[in-house]
């Protein structure tokens, strides 16, 4: 089957290994006249970059991106935009040492299971570094949704044991801050653990909040189509992603109905929930309020410390890996996870135009055929 | 857009309100030459059946399950297998008086504001009576992967406050519990809890874990058809799951790289991992280990107690919900997460024949044209 | 894989074979708000309804459509709409004789290479009987059309050697017409033709022209999707059906550009082509002109006369066809191209909403989210 | 709707424009395994290349490709083959003076209605450059059918009032003929057609013929997904063709069943048809036998003489075409037809190995799982 599309009116397809030529994004579906260039997606793709701080990768990428298709005179014109970043730093003779035995925490063995060969260079397709087409095409998303009055906020709720609590998110802060907590308080405690485990030769994990506001009621899809259960298999299609929330999420698992469920009211001649421990879905569709996502991510699979695996031959070796590696992957995982959920609402916001007849024969009435 | 089917190899769609004249389903792709029955359908049935406990709906339905078509001579033809379920019991009138109003929980206002009409029978399309159709679809999923060697195990990991220890689980009694919890234990504080809970007019949420054994390494496609993506998605496609894990989930989040990595090893010429924090997917791809999933399931949304909410016209009511319900609904949801887990896995199984060109050229070197 | 659902906005399923317990079909993405009735959808079957002339199977069936889910008070509610049809005359005892040898021009022989069995009764899901369900499913999309101010016109423009010519046609004629032919004297013609050709034993073929009026410029999308491309596929999906054309077909390879092309004019203020060889599509998209496709349909493969073939084991042996079936399968498959050809515009007009920004941005204009 | 994708199991996505910077394609799905290299792909993409012949445009093009991702060490890993064909001759200066207007028989007024802008250098996306890509994409699917025993021959039957008579065909021939003719002296006539058409100013259309031989039996989906359906459908999907036909196509309503059904017969203890009307498919299942296509192909619409039409604001004008271009595209379109017909026949033969429980089963029994 082929796995590297997603979407299906704002549809998505991602291809690259880590240390083949590029890696790049095809975007078919964008409406046309949407503004965009270089230097837009650009910026979206400095927030996932490696080599950006203390806490990511050495590899050096600028990830620069080239727009090959789908944009003339600055605005797309509907047709399928292609992106193109090549891989500037790779370096494959790093992994070649690997390329016999299997990675723990890695795709190396489940790949070689499947394919029969594997591309050892760094994790091939499996590798992080697909995310950058990933990142590629939500920017387009983005853009879109910024259009139609839809934004996302992303970052890191906790790194290992240190969460930030609620009440001292600070949204702002979080976008300046390295490891994108949204507390300078958690952020410096934060950080002193992820040196120190880094020092170990070991790796943190997180845990990754998404927040979408603007999105009106009605979007998503019942049953299968489900807008959580579209935003939780991209979230979870994510590398390192292991556990995906909506709303109160698990922490639902403990409540009683009467606190769980959110009440009705009329505010201003607009029903509102009064709470949103739904987490802006209800069946499945948005309800009007915020979306709240959380990701968990694993702790970085590379670490210094020396492992024990085997051979395709079954021998046993002990391995330390090489390559240039994060200490923590959270808080780049944190542009990938808004990417994908970028990515899921425009597919759902364009699908979701013709639910109602009377918008449909609106929508055709000014356009009449012979 | 379409959201009533999924899969792409084995591909389900459903139909159905719960108060209308039935509910069904339409699965295609299934192999030809499986043995199936109405009977051998029924017992995956009444794993979800109302009525059926004391902590069920009171809603009697038999969910007797009608093959149209596909089956031929007590075996699979290939051609689509066409289920259908009668309500039995419906009583649209319980919800007359509630057609005006959003009930808090439920997706009454969402539907309401996606399609400027719904069907106020009960939750029409968004009701829990949908989940037998999926059922009754995850039955035939299940008796194909039987064939294909693998099994799946579902129950009741926490109730509320009361979660069964790894070392307490018997998934045997599972089996038989009417909470479908696998600790005698556990289960009757769990019981005590629901009894509490429902005295007080409220209802409890819980978790539901599925453990999938069996699965060959190797299945599951890379980047966007991750297996633990499209088991993620299939979860949250179910309306009253908040949360999805996969292996340690959120827990992993916590851990460090050391630890959370599974070491391979080499047993009896086997290649096999010697811990699966990794719940039995790396990559997105299956490698060879049990598969283990969570879904933490909300407080069943309808509950007896007063509750603040609207009318369509912003004017504030007070609510007492009427109808048949659950005083906590995962014991039943289980029997609904292991049937989409049936499904994702049915279709990924399927859809990965072709991953290796050996195997192709293998499959048709038998099957020459001219 | 999955071969029995068609269309991506709006979807259909369809199951059944022709000597099982029924037919139907799924519609999955209908607007909420249409109106829609069994009564309403009735009057489509009829149009292909076996047993209603002298020129049809004598089998009897009333084709009564059941509406299991999807509408409410009249009208649909966005969810999906169920349809079944009962089998009532199905005589499967007629193809027993049959069942251990392949039909000449039937699928028999390529089913049982696929799956390895047979539904042998009757065609099982190769049946023309299964384009019941298409019917019916047609119906709704040609009720959502004409919503939408498009209209759908078929017919026969040709019998074995009888072609009705361009001048001559006359389509309110064709409504009446057993044979479905726009034309009296072609028809008389055609008539004695099929007559003749029956007492021998054998069958005709014919052409099926189908018109759609109202489509606006702008329908379709480039490359893969294109609107002509996704009609002849699903013309070509009918089982008789062995060749598609549009406008000028396989005439325009035998024309110069400069009569082959369309020059544009302009007439009281708005752009239309000054003829339409391009039969209302160009590269792919509406070009708001009248849409003309046509489909070369064969003669039916069920004849008296006796014919050689082959038993599964290789044994020659001369076959007499048993059954009930149509010495000209044409005029009944007019109503299934007209189906098929209204499926798939419904599903390119809802798809086709997003195409440009503006029009994106100003529908969610109007419904802000938090 | 996102339109430039196709298939399910092989899924092909192209993009790019004409005069943009690049065209390309990504192929998902293909096997791992597959002998794979830039000049391998580059014979496949000189057979459509413009500029090879006194025929064709006289763009320079030399489509070198090149290979992205997906390959290495010589063979596919399993993951997406990303393709990048630069445009290197590009002129979009030669189309600027009819940015404005509507070129006869283009998609120019089309796509403006559709995006509302549109890219006119040189048609942009439905140019007939787009089809590099789905040439370069054909040529993988090319190579895999070559590995599952399948190959693919085809040839102009007809240019103008020219056709070749079936006994006269000589499909080496056809291989060298730069009108891809398969009879010298069907070829002279032709040649000499095309020089006269094009000192008048004028073009001329053709006839394109796909024979597949090496097809299993048993290859193809019921009812929507039919293999005939999907290649009708990929056929009509390439810009200049207004028709398509299987097997005896629009002959077979003109002939009597008697005639257009093929007897069974067996030879050598095998099962095969005797005559070929058919054309390879029944029921929409391939039967073994060589699967013959032809596609009507229309003149190039972009012709010296002047033509009428208008611009945007409705103001009449006389058009003569700049740009370079051939007098008859059916030669080059030669090479996207078997490309298309490749693309579709890999999909369903990847696809059709779960037809039968026993297939599944013998395939994971060697790969048993926890």
């Amino acid at each position: 089957m082929a796995g590297s599309t997603i979407g299906t009116c704002f549809r998505v397809t991602t291809w690259g290994e880590s240390h083949g030529p590029a890696v790049g994004a095809v975007i078919d579906g964008c409406p046309a006249g949407l503004a965009l260039s270089e230097e837009t997606i650009q910026k979206y793709m400095d927030r996932r970059r490696p080599g950006a701080s203390a806490f990511a990768s050495a590899r050096q990428e600028k990830d620069a991106v080239e727009i090959l298709s789908g944009v003339f005179e600055g605005r797309t014109t509907g047709t399928p935009v292609s992106l193109l970043v090549r891989n500037a730093d790779a370096r494959p003779e790093d992994y070649r040492e690997m390329a016999s035995c299997y990675r723990p925490g890695h795709a190396d063995y489940t790949y070689e299971m499947k394919y029969g060969v594997r591309d050892w260079r760094g994790g091939g397709r499996a590798s992080g570094r697909e995310t950058a087409a990933r990142v590629a095409a939500g920017a387009v998303a983005e853009e879109l949704l910024r259009e139609l009055g839809v934004s996302l906020c992303t970052f890191v709720r906790s790194i290992g044991p240190v969460t930030v609590p609620e009440e001292a998110c600070d949204w702002a802060f979080a976008q300046e801050s390295p490891l994108r907590m949204p507390d300078r308080e958690s952020e410096a405690r934060a950080e002193a653990y992820v040196r120190e485990t880094a020092a170990c030769g070991d790796s943190a994990g997180g845990v990754v909040e998404c927040r979408i506001s603007g999105v009106p009621a009605g979007i998503g899809e019942p049953v299968f189509q489900k807008l959580d259960a579209a935003l939780a298999g991209a979230l979870m299609s994510v590398g390192a992603v292991k556990g995906v929330e909506i709303g109160d999420g698990f922490a639902a698992a403990g409540a009683l109905g009467s606190e769980n469920n959110d009440a009705f009211a009329c505010e201003e001649g607009r029903i509102r929930k009064e709470t949103n421990h739904a987490g802006g879905i209800l069946g499945g569709i948005s309800d009007g309020d915020v979306i709240v996502l959380r990701a968990a991510v694993k702790p970085t699979p590379s670490i210094a410390k020396v492992q024990r695996t085997v051979r395709a031959d079954g021998e046993p070796v002990m391995l330390q890996a090489a390559g240039r590696h994060d200490p923590v992957i959270a808080p780049r995982a944190a542009a990938v996870v808004q990417a994908m959920a970028a990515i899921v609402l425009a597919d759902e916001m364009l699908c979701g135009m013709h639910a109602r007849l009377e918008d449909v024969r609106g929508f055709y009435a000014g356009r009449p055929g012979d």
